[in-house]
């Protein structure tokens, strides 16, 4: 019987470097190491969990699917740390119903994301998409006509005031005093330590803003909920820039309204359907800025991630609360 | 005998909006308004000048040259308040030497260009010149071997140290307190209060950071200071953004160096040939993200130019001290 770290070697260099692992392994105390892209066989990642039979495992985006009768299979099991984000693949639901403590990379990325919002939004504002075509395609140089924005002085509206947004906050602070966020759930304490000001509507929110930052949580009740009326609110010369989910937004009409729309300018991290289709009607516009979903993390802050599980596992041996651990409602709702 | 504002509508409208013209008009009292764009010879803008007489005048780009012979002209002429950057072709020198005074909008302007600093720094991280190019126009999405990087607690190496560098310290800081500069004029007390170290050499600060950022003002010395031997010194992975001037840099070696080293990222507002040559070897490279001399004042942001020259002017009548007005020395530096 020992703990059991399931990771590949660039899960390794990248989650857990400089002492990371050694520490990791200090915590876990007698334990095994098992390279996760070495495993064949469902009967082999089986047998390596009968065998450990681990209370504690360490997991990776290769490590292979928690077999549904896992307590049988490895019957001393009582915590995952999964390094990454999603835990779907791995953990069966039923796993997280009978009990199974499981965390992963949670809100330890959410400055990376946060990151990507500022850069996309400093993108529309000095029209990176188009300057980036002119100056290598098409000879191009700046004209008396030239429009450039600021960020400083902006009114920024932020959908959603979770982690990330409230990360947000920091960055934009130097620009601008001006950020309202709408976000219904979240108590008036919350805006008020973070300086920011509660919009009552989405309405006022697209209407009332020169920069939208969607970062709405994709939920059944958000699926969709930026529509055609919201987006037609986005003032003249404003930008809205996603970097939550694709699907709170309509986003056969928003390609519509970029292309009718030259003074509107977009930055998008997150689609719909991913990888963005081939003939997605976003490629090609010269107001889109377009990113494959690198919001977070970037490779050198997944050692953020390696933190946060390090402190998981010292937690979880100490009996102290854990950061973020998964219930069926969380489970549920992240995709 | 009246002072006189010579601007045209487009400079009315961006420097000196929402009241500002107002107010400018209520410091100089008698005024008179004269649309530069309508001046069509030299014989009318000197009987302009003749007819009223000015104290002070307000200029802009397309305000017509002061003649040499000004003081026979304009004899009441003391203070001319340039709301854009550079007097050169407004001013000639021996006007700075007979003790004219010139102000233009000095650092008001400071903070936009190191926005776009930020913005280059956070594109060269991100890669943001590959993902434009990939997503518009190759049909492109992010692989397992797709490179990303944060800012965040990443070491910022500053050449100059200079209004736009402090300015810029404070967007950096909240991405990282690893911020050194190399500026061998500027005090101790000055790096201790932004909270930022000395680099002892240029091969200290371009071999032990992350992100160089090119700010140092063009002068002989600097012109060309940059060289093959410090360029050679990023380390890998590493970034360089100039939003200082292209002529500090060793140009044709920088290309050379993009062009070889695919970890490099370059981000690049200034050449030292501006419009940058339809020929550059920079344009092209998918490494080196490049705008057009974009840094600053925004167009939203000439109002604070605006601002600048009305503070200016009121502390002219209040015979207080100016804000950066010109000297010989300043005339000859700036181009």
């Amino acid at each position: 019987m020992e703990n059991l770290i399931c990771l590949n070697q660039i899960e390794i260099d990248t989650f857990l470097p400089e002492g990371r692992l050694d520490k990791a392994k200090a915590l876990l105390g007698e334990s095994r190491m098992v390279d996760s892209t070495a495993i064949t066989s469902d009967e082999e990642w089986h047998c390596i969990l009968a065998e450990c039979n681990p209370e504690i495992l360490i997991a990776g985006w290769k490590t292979p699917a928690l077999p549904e009768d896992y307590h049988q299979v490895v019957p001393r099991l009582k915590y995952i740390c999964y390094l990454p984000g999603s835990i779907r693949k791995l953990v069966p639901r039923s796993a997280i119903e009978k009990g199974l403590i499981v965390t992963s990379w949670g809100s330890s990325i959410s400055r990376t994301v946060s990151e990507c919002a500022l850069l996309l939004t400093l993108c529309c504002m000095r029209r990176v998409r188009y300057w980036t075509e002119e100056m290598h395609f098409n000879g191009g140089w700046k004209t008396p006509q030239t429009e450039t924005q600021s960020l400083f002085e902006r009114r920024v509206g932020l959908h959603g005031l979770g982690l990330i947004s409230q990360k947000l906050v920091d960055l934009l602070k130097p620009f601008t005093s001006k950020i309202s966020a709408y976000s219904p759930s979240v108590p008036d304490s919350v805006y008020a330590d973070l300086g920011v000001s509660r919009s009552e509507s989405l309405e006022d929110l697209f209407g009332n803003n020169d920069v939208i930052i969607e970062l709405a949580a994709l939920t059944p009740k958000t699926t969709g909920m930026v529509t055609e009326e919201l987006l037609k609110l986005i003032p003249q010369g404003g930008a809205f820039v996603n970097v939550g989910r694709g699907a709170v937004v309509d986003e056969e009409v928003l390609a519509q309204l970029a292309s009718e729309r030259p003074d509107l300018q977009l930055g998008l991290d997150v689609y719909g359907e991913e990888p963005l289709p081939q003939d997605s009607p976003f490629r090609g516009l010269d107001n889109v800025m377009l990113l494959p979903h690198l919001g977070g993390p970037t490779i050198d802050r997944r050692r953020d991630a390696g933190d946060h599980g390090i402190e998981n596992i010292r937690r979880y041996l100490a009996k102290e609360d854990l950061i973020d651990p998964y219930d069926v409602g969380m489970y549920d709702r992240t995709s």
